[in-house]
């Protein structure tokens, strides 16, 4: 395989204005604006190669998308992914799907107060040493950033196949007071789970005895209300 | 071996009444007046052979203890072990422990309002099969019976080498809106952890490559305060 350089890929990704955002803390709290609708917004921190985000954004035409990550390669891989999710024959890409290329350690400068539906978190990197925890993308510091940005109904959806990570995890969200439901130690335990979209490396641990682990994080008020509701309404608390 | 007539364990075990209770509803709300004093008390619920919580009762004489299991040949073997893990000359038993024959479905019958300050579920059964989730000591339904039990300081400790037990009793924590910390899904990970007792199963799958599970569970409103106050302290939580 023959790679691109550095200067090729970044001119294939600057040319592709329609999908890919080379500045994205410039539409801080105008991302409606950039898509043209109020849909809610879905933001995937960390898209690696764009599998999800991509299949998610045609699966979901009533929300907008937002891919981030930080490689100039991985944005290029996504958005070719992306037009191939879209299938449409001028190549254009989903509507709703935007990739952004940022660093996620500064994701408060992308994004406004509340201007988020849902996150997803998908097999974020482990950063297994202790003295690496603050980068670990469920880290207290980076949740109380994502409740910020989230709105009313805003949710954290979070899988990965490391049980280190997901165990840190766990405890991040409880110090942090924050309700999870559908917690799941084994998500394809009883085959494919249904509405679950895979990315590359689910598709990988899935075929092979890895367990994947998943969580829902229930941030905005109002989603709260609803899932206690629920809750209520089966019986399961009062 | 030859095994003992039923009977004849039955008369084994009435005849220990400094440690074992064949009568436990009638100590409802008098424990304290039982042990001969006010010390906190824990329970371990389903206490198998006894190996945990005789351990501890030698451990902690701060505390008292009550083992609970339902079958005559348990609660003989582990007044056995009981009186071993007290190592007196006279074959006593800790003063510290009780050990009480009853059936956990009906555990509100055995404590008052607020009279425990520690529940311990260590490897309890998991009912695989969707039809028996109430039979899960950690069912919602059971959590809202520990919850009334527990005082102001109460907690539950929970371990297991059950993954699907786990994933349960996550979800009914949660949906319960129970705080956890110490989240574990691989307590032996590191080593043997520090004051951990074990049970016998945990030594036997400690060695091989089963991780166990564990959760603690802070219930009384005083133990909150106190835990968050922790958190806060530690600049995890505002």
């Amino acid at each position: 395989m023959r790679l691109r350089g550095r200067k090729g890929i970044r001119e294939t990704i600057e040319r592709q204005t329609d999908l890919i955002v080379l500045d994205p803390q410039n539409w801080k709290g105008r991302w409606a604006e950039r898509f043209g609708n109020d849909k809610p917004i879905h933001v995937e921190l960390g898209m690696g190669k764009g599998k999800f985000i991509s299949e998610m954004s045609v699966l979901h035409p009533e929300w907008n998308f937002i891919g981030v990550d930080m490689y100039d390669e991985l944005i290029r891989r996504a958005g070719d992914k992306a037009r191939a999710a879209a299938g449409r024959e001028d190549g254009g890409a989903p509507d709703n799907l935007a990739l952004a290329l940022f660093n996620i350690e500064r994701i408060e400068d992308m994004f406004a107060e509340g201007e988020l539906r849902r996150i997803y978190l998908n097999f974020s990197d482990p950063w297994p040493k202790k003295k690496h925890a603050r980068r670990r993308l469920t880290h207290p510091a980076f949740l109380a950033k994502y409740a910020r940005m989230l709105d009313r109904y805003g949710e954290i959806h979070f899988k990965t196949d490391s049980r280190s990570l997901f165990e840190f995890s766990l405890n991040a969200f409880a110090d942090m007071n924050i309700r999870l439901r559908n917690i799941s130690l084994d998500l394809h335990k009883d085959g494919p789970a249904p509405d679950n979209v895979m990315t590359e490396y689910e598709t990988k641990f899935a075929g092979q005895d890895m367990p994947i682990h998943r969580l829902e994080a229930v941030i905005g008020e109002d989603a709260l209300a609803e899932h206690v509701d629920r809750l209520k309404r089966q019986g399961v608390t009062s």
